[in-house]
């Protein structure tokens, strides 16, 4: 699919509801625990989204459009939820998340970009040059990424119990990789 | 976590909502489209859940409880949807499914299994013996790889589309396995 910011926006609204779906009421021991060592449950996976509804995607298509490549993107912690997530219960983080994120929408609709202006270029920390265009459907893969990230967390609190079907279950072999912190 | 009849069926509850939040009104482009050759797209996954509602995971406990292994199960038909959903809109099938889920979360909890039920074993046709535990832990897992699958699936869409970013989101270097179909 080539990129169209109405098929991007309908992806990016549906997350918060597919979240508090998987999520809301569902026992503690789902949502707390993690895949092992240095990786995140889905209570922390929800905190680095709202993490990035506050400061990442829009405030960077912004510097896109205002600054183009002169201004750089300032870098983004993948490890703010630790402290910001702190004393919330996972009751309120996706609520949060869908409110940022309705915020966050209606911003990128009134930003009414051409299709050149999805052309213009930032200057990331690390990739070097980006378009708005590839940080809007990076955003859509990023929500995909972490949802995907939740459902392989879950699953493998069962690794043991589903006994011989190991073989069949495939997330269970999956690994968690850095690039989803 | 060792297997808990509340919380799985907290999870497998859980199930429509998420793909409904996920897929209902979503553009065609994300829900038909797949990974690739012989990959299943959004609407055959959720086709193939459906399936597993009508004949497999219910009507295995039921055979477990009933017959035990002396009555192996029924192989399952990885490909019964290509032949079940045709002419069915993507708007009917997660209906569908809930309805199915519904009712079998009804029939579940009316077992009324004891700790002993759970260690009872049935006859995999290519896995042997298996318990009524690790069936049921299955099908939560299966659950959660579907819903990865999807996520992952719609992902990749937007492979081209995300440039350098492409680096950071695993889940677009993720394979499609044979044992998610």
């Amino acid at each position: 699919m080539e990129f169209d910011l109405d098929e991007a926006m309908a992806a990016l609204s549906r997350t918060p509801a597919a979240l508090k779906a998987m999520l809301n009421g569902l026992p503690r021991n789902w949502v707390e625990n993690n895949e092992g060592p240095e990786t995140w449950s889905p209570y922390d996976v929800v905190g680095h989204l709202i993490h990035g509804e506050r400061v990442d995607w829009i405030t960077r298509a912004k510097i896109i459009l205002d600054h183009g490549a002169a201004r750089p993107f300032d870098p983004f912690d993948r490890f703010a939820q630790f402290e910001e997530s702190k004393g919330k219960t996972l009751g309120e983080l996706p609520d949060e998340f869908a409110a940022l994120r309705e915020r966050n929408l209606i911003i990128l609709r009134e930003m009414n970009s051409s299709a050149d202006d999805f052309m213009k270029t930032g200057q990331h920390p690390a990739l070097g040059r980006v378009t708005l265009k590839e940080l809007l459907a990076t955003w859509v893969t990023h929500d995909l990424d972490h949802i995907a990230q939740i459902a392989r967390t879950m699953a493998k609190q069962y690794a043991a119990e589903v006994g011989p079907w190991q073989a069949y279950i495939s997330i269970l072999h999956d690994r968690k990789s850095q690039s989803e912190q």
